[in-house]
């Protein structure tokens, strides 16, 4: 067990992030006490029995009421509406943060509501599941990933040190960059993903020459992974969109160009074009396999059935 | 142990495809011998080693000779070649099959080469993994998986049966449909897919704003699922793109249209459009995972290292 880095943790929300923060901070000894907050009377009674908190609240107010370390957890179209609620309440010297995945948004919403005695150190950890909700929490979400802090220029260095061993101690690896350049990152490695696996799939889901029976019988061949990206929840990724929308226009005309080129090597049959650039894309997995960001067996390690359990029909 | 179905398989290729029918038919019996083909010195000798064929030729028409099962393991873009060597030497009554992602074109390609007196039944199993190569091969690949046979309007219904026996044996559920059919399907469940990871990976590989390493360090956000699928073998791929353009260009139409319609939406601010799509595309998830074709643990089951593993940096 380490030493408490923080004696009152509150949890702006207690979906996916804010329960994962409360089962890894509860298992490393991060902080003393933990109080999440959840909208819903019916999410509340479910966190209660979860039992990863040591309070449960309905008022965000109470809630952060001698927090030193406050995390919102909510989809980042709300964090402006949340700060401007918690702001007047917040304890001096407390550390404020978020776990959003645009953080230019963030950072305008939620600052001006901010008082000058609390520390505003935006965080984005880069890791999830497709799943949502309280349940879906786990100890183990942040280990190997990153998380990216977007401290303002003029943010307090011991501040933002102490909240980056808070996320160190969760598993994470921590970095540091402009809001700016974040959500130019995140826009082509995680924005335009998902939103080209909401298209595709939105596509499969309304043709008429194929139905909708074979496209989830032979989704083997591709389709499925993009179905578990566009199984994402809804909410957080509206905001996301909503929020980034300039970066991941720029990332999208890019892909857009991209896509057209190797659509016309397609269409007038000149391989080699394919060929160079797939040997080119296969080599970026390798690196990510290499750094640890993915693992390197194959299918992303799916498990497969033995011979004899295969059912014969 | 079956019966065996077949007494002599001859295997055309042994990569990832090969090697996996060469794994499961043995493991169930239902061949008595097996002889593969490869065409590089190289290959053949790693053949020998892994041990999963009892013959091993560098020559397709000595491999084919008494055969009464001969399965082509190839490139769909070798297929006519391939066709037009062995169509001489073929046993009369053997089954000749292939497993190409592309069914019209290895109907168009292969027939005219092919002798009366055999049973030419296409097939496709939709089953694989990123890698390729003999060593990539196993026996489980095709449990409760789809093989689709495209078998042609004249085929005879019990050669026919009989292949669908093996691949049942195989653990994979069969399926048959036209060749037409077969390709606009795949085209949207595996091609279109495939197409637009390859693309999206090579826009990430060439930012200049964004680093490679940025790229590969923050790809949990949603990237590496698209470069597992970009990891794929290259010239598979560029013969499947270029045996299916229509189908592809077709499928790829519709989705530049939904593609279009989300980014409106997104430019236009207007939530309620992309909140409406995602709740839909989750539900497509779900479905995919209550007929087996997934798993419905979460991120696809990756497995996360405990936080005492985890590196302190």
């Amino acid at each position: 067990m380490t030493k408490p880095i923080f004696e009152k943790l509150a949890l702006i929300g207690s979906g996916l992030i804010g329960s994962s923060i409360a089962h890894a901070a509860r298992a490393q000894g991060v902080v003393r006490t933990i109080v999440a907050t959840a909208r819903s009377e019916k999410t509340r009674q479910r966190v209660k029995e979860l039992g990863f908190a040591d309070e449960v609240a309905a008022d965000n107010i109470a809630a952060v009421k001698d927090a030193d370390l406050v995390i919102v957890c909510i989809p980042v179209g709300q964090s402006g509406a949340v700060a401007q609620e918690i702001g007047p309440h917040l304890k001096a010297g407390a550390i404020v943060s978020d776990v959003g995945s645009v953080k230019g948004s963030v950072l305008r919403d939620m600052a001006p509501f901010l008082p000058k005695n609390v520390h505003f150190v935006p965080a984005h950890p880069v890791a999830g599941t497709e799943n949502s909700g309280p349940d879906s929490g786990f100890a183990e979400l942040f280990v190997n990933r990153w998380c990216i802090l977007t401290p303002p220029a003029d943010a307090d260095a011991a501040a933002v040190e102490r909240l980056a061993l808070f996320w160190r101690t969760l598993g994470a690896k921590v970095e540091s960059m402009s809001a700016e350049h974040h959500d130019l990152v995140l826009a082509i490695t995680s924005h335009v993903p998902h939103l080209i696996a909401y298209t595709i799939v939105g596509t499969a889901d309304e043709l008429g020459e194929v139905t909708q029976s074979e496209v989830l019988q032979f989704s083997a061949g591709g389709f499925r992974d993009f179905t578990r990206i566009a199984a994402s929840d809804p909410t957080m990724w509206r905001d996301v969109f909503l929020a980034n929308r300039e970066a991941v226009l720029e990332m999208l005309g890019r892909f857009n160009e991209d896509l057209s080129a190797l659509t016309r090597a397609m269409r007038s049959g000149d391989g080699d074009v394919l060929f160079e650039h797939f040997t080119r894309t296969r080599a970026i997995r390798r690196g990510i396999v290499q750094i640890g960001q993915d693992s390197a067996a194959p299918d992303f390690g799916r498990t497969h059935p033995t011979l004899t359990e295969a059912k014969k029909d």
